[in-house]
């Protein structure tokens, strides 16, 4: 099927454009001699994890364990569980381990600590846990000077559990704007995770592996010693926040939201279409960056972005196509009912969540059907 | 299985509450002795709609035909599509009217109307089509007073369509907090939906019915005088956004979202849990009401309000617990590891959306799984 022919809303992926960001990322951090692993939440696809993958990732991470267990069904066995874990989920962690996944779970708490370990030795497994390490103040994670790094170590280095590494995310890096403060953040990011790394190792602790990363600090950093694997996730599909980051052009988005045009408030200049934030999902992350693009940057069909045409309001399954500097003339014949038009998201982790599937657009336009999982 | 037991995160219905919040809303729309005809793009869920219909709503409104086939599927036959039709979505339109729904469709444009009679002598049959009346600025419809109205209407009453009636929705109303103001805007909407089918019946058109609604405005409206329908959704759930509208309380918000605690950040007196934005949906609906409640209102998980405690941040599967107003202190006791709690949602629509099924828990504390459907 054509891309003009298919249902709307529908989410595609450009799938040339996502090929050159997989690659870019890919090439980028095999120039530093360290490890690859994509962070999947963004696309829960395999088609498009299988490219990463083939693209020479080294194993995927994951948010929920029921992403781990939907690539492990795909094949996927070297998966890292990137949220805190808690006891209630350590019988599913179990059960994939079991099955023989390679899973390392994340901690910062002693209390899951010795959970993990507990766990761990009632079920006969030696579970591999990473140690959280907030390196800039955004989230969770222990800090690399502290005791409680320590604390949590000494708790997992016990039967039932070991400690896999040190892993940080510096996701504060999507605040920054300029190539400097990104290179900083990268360096700090990397310091303090390495940082906590020698700690651990001179206090007598394991620590085989160093991970770190966001789409921003992988990009832009310029010394990965001591690293020993990088992650990043929006990368593969990027969006208008990253955009603003200043990390991507709008030509390298390679999702985006197709959509008809459905009404008009033409004394307004608005054309009202059928995509609103049930597709465009309520993300609104360049509110509060240097340019807002509302609730998507509008292009035509083809992809070509329209100078200043957002989408400017959004309800359930409408949205309010604009240009909030000057109201668009002639907006009826414009953008007639019945046309169709593309729209870049703001975050492309949220708008392909809200999609039981993909529409993946080859060079020719014919589109294929890859399906994405949803839920816990 | 006990609420206490489920996976996390969950999206939970307090049932006891959703029927008092049905019953309310059926009690009052039967006491203007006209008919009521939820919207239900806000569960997605049969076991919710059936309830509905049980209490005595008359037909439905979906915002997808998606949701028509879903719920036609489910043995529901008065259907309203209540987005503008566009000629490319026809086809579906039709097969389910040839299946034997009673599918009434909606338009504001004469170039739609002119599709869908075209269509509809094409298919060999007679569209029933509302026209779409804008009474508050705030989106889609043709004024009262335009000469659009009857030009849509024109193109309308054609072999292969028919006016089933004018139809409009007071979505502004979401933006008021009193009374006065919200009376105000259901007789706004109520007055110029009744002006527009006037007018139509004076020049000659057919105008059988009239449909006005929304939460605030149907469960404020003094004088119904004219109306034959009213259509309400969010009211079935409520969420935040209507308790600062005024038209709800915390305790009668029958949606939650039941999450795990997963660590601290103790000195800033932050709980880190298992629910996030993917979880509890990028709605940031409260952020500019007169009470904003970040991401959600925390409550422990009997859904007992903390006064001032809301989730303050969110990442894709990771939300901040905090009190903006002060450090909580002892949260690593108050909260511990592997605790649940219960956060009541800025939009009830939004969150629902991000889980495939509903946690419907009774007075005992018996959950059963409602599923829900998701996409177009």
């Amino acid at each position: 099927m054509k891309l003009t022919e298919i249902s709307t809303p529908a989410a595609v992926i450009d799938i040339a454009a996502m090929q050159r960001n997989i690659k870019r990322m890919q090439n980028r951090i095999d120039a530093f001699g360290v490890k690859f692993r994509p962070h999947v939440k963004t696309s829960k696809c395999a088609d498009v994890t299988n490219l990463q993958i083939e693209a020479g990732a080294s194993g995927i991470t994951v948010s929920t364990l029921k992403e781990a267990e939907q690539f492990f069904a795909a094949g996927i066995k070297d998966i890292l569980y990137a949220v805190g874990m808690v006891p209630s989920k350590l019988a599913q962690a179990y059960a994939l381990i079991a099955k023989g996944c390679d899973l390392k779970l994340l901690t910062d708490s002693v209390a899951s600590a010795r959970a993990i370990a507990t766990v761990g030795v009632e079920k006969g497994v030696t579970f591999k846990v990473f140690i959280e390490i907030d390196t800039d103040d955004h989230r969770s994670g222990v800090k690399a000077e502290s005791a409680l790094l320590l604390d949590v170590a000494h708790a997992l280095q016990q039967p039932g559990a070991s400690i896999a590494g040190v892993m940080t995310h510096a996701g504060s890096s999507y605040d920054l704007n300029t190539a400097e403060a990104l290179i900083e953040m990268a360096e700090q990011e990397r310091s303090l995770c390495v940082r906590a790394a020698d700690r651990l190792r001179a206090a007598g602790f394991d620590c085989p592996a160093v991970s770190v990363g966001s789409t921003p600090t992988a990009l832009m950093a310029q010394n990965l010693d001591g690293v020993t694997e990088v992650r990043a996730g929006v990368y593969v599909f990027f969006d208008l926040v990253m955009h603003n980051v200043g990390v991507c052009r709008l030509e390298e988005i390679a999702l985006s939201v197709v959509t008809t045009v459905i009404g008009h408030q033409a004394e307004k200049g608005w054309a009202i279409v059928d995509a609103g934030w049930m597709a465009m999902s309520r993300d609104r992350g360049t509110q509060k960056q240097n340019r807002d693009f509302g609730y998507g940057q509008v292009c035509t069909i083809d992809g070509e972005p329209l100078d200043g045409v957002v989408m400017n309001g959004a309800n359930q399954e409408h949205g309010i196509i604009a240009n909030p500097a000057s109201p668009i003339s002639n907006i009826v014949d414009r953008f007639p009912v019945g046309s169709q038009l593309r729209i870049l998201p703001n975050h492309a982790c949220a708008t392909g969540a809200q999609f039981p599937a993909y529409q993946a657009v080859d060079a020719s336009g014919d589109t294929t059907t890859w399906t994405r999982f949803y839920g816990w």
